[in-house]
């Protein structure tokens, strides 16, 4: 091949992506079905769009502005038209309502999962592709809609192994904000500087978001990020929003959550499940009403070993200009967004989804006996796999002993002659291993080991498994 | 928001994109899960890598070298290296072997999943992005490897519905072709230009591939075709090969293939299901001996209305030198991909993965009993929604309609104060609409239409719902 002439690449992972293995793909598979199962018993389906939208369609709503292409990932087609891979699953959705809202039915409720992008700087724990699963309901502006997703987020992190009091659902309302920032004269252009500082209540803290409403702050590097500029009455009465210390009853936002609030009360999902905190915002600039995120209330222990509060795993909330964006005409919307990374994280040693034991047939000297005997075992529903590489008798153990195999089925020349096979049980092999001083105890001694009629196979091994278990 | 100002974008799709609904993706992913079924009961694991690779890591095997960038969507990181969407499932898991090379079982044998993305020329029924199932071992030369694969996928193939006879696992040699090109003289440079000439062999037929090996060919359009420049006994030496009539006996890479049928064979995978035939080259470049590739024989019509044979969904080989661009040493490897869009399109008529009958609970004056209703009908089993738009009476009997509901649940406040409440059949009350000839007809047959008490909501939902079956 040519690159071998000139220089070799590197293999490497591009910044900020991973490689994923067989058990934290099942565990996360384990976890999609269960939300899926909640959101479809709602008479919500499925949707897909593709990776790429039209830059234009996607629009600019991310919170971080200070990053190239504004955290997306661009490129030109050759047509000379720009595409971005999407960075919600929300954005391709209003671009879907519009494309073919005569045909829908109204209200259009669809759930969605996929990995999306963001060309963010990549961290400890935090990646460029990540798996998000949301549902939204496109053409109603009751509550009712809102309430619905709200009792769905809440089965659904029900259905994935959280118990009741290990999570809150907390909603607050855009309008909320709107008021305060009218009633103490805040210019709206500085609404989305005002909404990105409030976003960093739980990590910054009062002092740290008072700062940002301000002149600005200093973080722990001595980076200066500059702040919204308001005044110290105008971050008075934002801060007291925030704390929950203002007066909010006869502010305009809070009749549509005390409404959402009634419905999901009579449904029996109540304070313990669904909470109003005027401290919630949501980072993303396109909400226009409720915003709604469900925060798990455990401890966790973070990179530096510090007990923390896990936070946030969902978020949402109504976004009723964003089809109006394409077609001028406003179409009520509202959804929930699971960052299912984030929930897997959090169910760590929960849903294990393992895999049954697996059997390896070793070929020693005739591969085709090898895989009528691993086809056999197969057709009586044990997992089981051949080995297919070097005839090393080493390397064959070597390899059972890495995969984790339960046995290991050998059949060497005499033993066919015999009709018979042997069986090895690793795991109990390993066991026995621990407790022998010499090799020439473990090589006598044979307890892991036995040798049983070729025609009996199945029944050998199924009696072995279940002794292993 | 500022987009409105100024002017709207359209809601379109990006060229050679689609979006797809729930009972596409429920097809898909039933197909999916019993192909991971299969290569499970294999010992088969999962890996999953990122969406992008290094461009360099990636490296140019795409055989539609006319387009610009090579058929791959590329993008600039902001560390000025260039990334790529993965074009296939093979080159990442070469960049993973290579980079976790110490720590991997040997051999190393892994399934994937994805979508892949290809930045080609769309068509009808031709996508830019699309679903790859991959199966690959690495670290194996033996035949044993390969056979594996075959027996899998033909497995996988039933797996998903197709019967013993609708389709058949050819294979073939690289090494045929290559002593071909040795024993006929023709220049290596060549053998990209000859690869893909022999590969357009089942779409363009005898003549055309000869003329792809000449000088060149026009197609239908008028657009020429540069070819690879052989002369006439060098070509007519290639179309010995491609068509069967070459003695193939004494060339080197045809005892591979023995080996491999002679598994195969006994293991229980006849003439029927893997046969050799020279005339299978597969397009990409990387592949170093034995190819695959898997065939369905039944008749389907084309866009045209035209009856044709479906042809291949799935395809592999031996890639040897693979891992080997990275790290200088050779680390032999093989793979079959199935793909998947190709054979859910084959397997249209099959494999339906219905939706369980849906209810719809109309919201007429009560949101909170409405839900209260759906959520003992869900705690039932049941598939169920809430109606959660206008207040519209017709709004809401043309949503439940348009979401094909079998059954509409009404409670007016009437009904509420009788603690009953009403369900309409709608399956039945649409036959019925049928045969009565006017409106006062219409609305006096209530036999669609029954009034049941609130308490056996549940158990008359069911009955309702059993009689439609």
């Amino acid at each position: 091949m040519k690159e071998q002439k000139t220089s070799r690449p590197k293999a490497r992972l591009p910044r900020g992506f991973r490689d994923r293995g067989a058990a934290e793909i099942a565990r996360e598979r384990a976890v999609l079905d269960k939300i899926r199962a909640v959101y479809e018993s709602y008479g919500f389906e499925q949707l897909e769009t593709p990776a790429f939208e039209y830059t234009d369609a996607l629009g600019k709503f991310l919170p971080d502005v200070d990053r190239p292409n504004e955290g997306v990932f661009s490129l030109k087609d050759d047509d000379e038209q720009w595409m971005s891979l999407r960075y919600d699953l929300t954005a391709p959705l209003a671009r879907y309502v519009a494309e073919n809202f005569q045909n829908l039915p109204k209200p259009f409720r669809r759930y969605a999962v996929g990995s999306v992008w963001r060309n963010e700087k990549p961290g400890p724990g935090r990646f460029r592709e990540f798996t998000q699963f949301d549902a939204d309901t496109v053409g109603s502006n009751s509550p009712s809609a809102d309430a619905e997703l709200l009792m769905m987020a809440c089965d659904a992190l029900e259905a994935v192994g959280l118990k009741r009091g290990e999570y809150v659902v907390k909603i607050n309302s855009r309008k909320l904000l709107d008021g305060v920032l009218t009633s103490a004269n805040i210019d709206m252009s500085k609404r989305g500087t005002v909404l990105r500082a409030i976003d960093k209540f739980d990590r910054l803290g009062e002092r740290g978001v008072a700062a940002l409403l301000g002149e600005g702050r200093k973080d722990e590097s001595g980076d200066f990020t500059k702040g919204a500029g308001l005044d110290a009455s105008q971050t008075a009465q934002v801060m007291r929003l925030l704390t929950g210390s203002a007066d909010t009853a006869s502010l305009s936002g809070m009749e549509d959550l005390t409404a959402i609030k009634a419905i999901t009360s009579a449904a029996g999902y109540g304070d313990d499940r669904v909470q109003i905190d005027t401290s919630i915002i949501r980072g993303l600039d396109y909400y226009t009403g409720p915003v709604f995120e469900a925060q798990l209330q455990f401890a966790v222990q973070n990179d530096a070993g510090e007990e923390v509060v896990f936070g946030s795993v969902a978020g949402g909330g109504r976004y009723d200009d964003l089809v109006a964006r394409f077609t001028g005409q406003q179409v009520p919307a509202t959804g929930i967004s699971i960052g299912v990374s984030r929930l897997l994280s959090a169910l760590k040693d929960r849903n294990e989804a393992a895999l049954s034991p697996l059997v390896v047939v070793l070929a020693l000297d005739d591969a085709q006996s090898s895989f009528r005997m691993a086809s056999e075992l197969r057709a009586a529903g044990i997992r089981v796999e051949t080995y297919v590489g070097t005839k090393k008798f080493g390397d064959q153990l070597k390899y059972a002993d890495k995969r984790g195999a339960a046995i290991a089925v050998m059949e060497g020349s005499d033993e066919r002659a015999r009709g018979e096979v042997t069986l090895k049980d690793l795991a109990l092999g390993a066991e026995l291993a621990k407790t022998v001083e010499t090799r020439a105890e473990w090589v006598g001694n044979r307890e892991a080991q036995i040798s049983v009629k070729r025609s009996d196979l199945v029944m050998n091994v199924r009696n072995m498994l279940a002794r292993g278990k």
